[in-house]
């Protein structure tokens, strides 16, 4: 069920340095998939898609080795109460520090839009260097959740790879 | 201080078969403690109630009791920043999985209504397969924290108690 | 680095008398100290500034000594995503019972005023009988911090202060 797709560094790429692979784990919904390597495309990003089965040692396995590659890992999937949605628990278990900012206001758009938003569990922070963000698993759901971190992603990720920039307080 | 209220389950219940009893924790204010009953009983749920007195490991105690037989725990009070409050680490200590997007809905609305609404430290998660949420302890917040879940409380409860079912993607 | 300034309670304390002292950690930002140190002044508060280095270690041990003598401790800085903003996790570490409702509201305010604001990692919560809130470390991020928190702060401090008053609820 694991299928990575590798790519190399695009030549976009060379005018963010510091930035050389963007990652993304999905889930196996098709639509979701393309919805947010589109997305992440369309943003200049290069992707690197893995699937993973709804189980938490796998998902924290896989998101500890994409860490470990990447600036930027979202998650798509897995973020609501059913039994088996694990994701959230197992990025909180990868992640260095949390950034609760970004869950709540992904989570504040998906309530305003729908009733069952407040079940939503996302979570989203940093491990090493770069930036974990669980999205939900719907198609429409990763769209409006990349909306909403879309404004500051390109600023959270200048602070997580450029250490020796200027503070920039937020 | 203890003082459990048994009931057998309705016959309401038998339509909807996975659920077969709701229990309510509510602390020691008559009127609250009527008003998130009549509630509940108004959704077609069977209530037991249990008052149990502001310590942390009996309020544990007794949430680890009730998850073990109910699809569905509330707890009223206990939720403020005096030193008696302790509702939220009793329960954070009982839940495998917490739900954030309750938690967050549930202060977002108080602190819409009330400047001492961000005062507000309630939790809500999942404890086995049984939905627990931290309520505040006057009626008002009870009544308005239930207004916020009610959209999405069937459903939820439908994903937890019927791991079988198709997933649905939140 | 550190440098403590001590000052006696005024006499505008004495109609407070549960509440003796408060202590502010500003970080070095001249502008947010002179910001954070003003309202409190307006407020009535007695101000104490330390001034500490973005290390989580230093920045808990601050915090640890500040907590035993004060009713309130505001931080300013170190709340973004860099990977020198720690100060959320050492607050985490001091903290006995997290008030998630301030920490949310304070960045709903902030995420309706920029687009970096759910970049805000600050956190908030009680240690010992001591509320402790992060604040970011721009002067306007000071003064947004404060005018969300400043409505229910009283309240706060009193339930704290005096255990033996009437349970008020949250």
């Amino acid at each position: 069920m694991v299928a990575p797709v590798e790519r190399q560094p695009s030549e976009t790429d060379n005018a963010r340095p510091a930035v050389t692979r963007r990652i993304l784990i999905a889930d196996d919904d098709g639509a979701t998939r393309s919805m947010i390597v589109e997305l992440l495309r369309g943003e200049g990003f290069e992707v690197q898609r893995r699937v993973v089965p709804d189980e938490r040692e796998r998902i924290a396995a896989a998101l500890r080795e994409l860490v470990a590659g990447a600036r930027l890992v979202l998650t798509t999937g897995g973020t609501g109460v059913a039994p088996r949605d694990v994701t959230p628990e197992a990025t909180l278990e990868v992640l260095d520090r949390e950034a609760p900012g970004i869950a709540q206001a992904l989570r504040a758009d998906s309530i305003a839009k729908t009733p069952h938003g407040l079940l939503s569990r996302g979570a989203a922070g940093i491990a090493g260097s770069t930036l974990v963000v669980n999205f939900p698993g719907s198609p429409g759901g990763c769209r409006d959740g990349f909306a909403v971190l879309q404004p500051a992603l390109a600023h959270a990720l200048r602070l997580l790879a450029n250490e020796a920039t200027a503070h920039e307080q937020t």
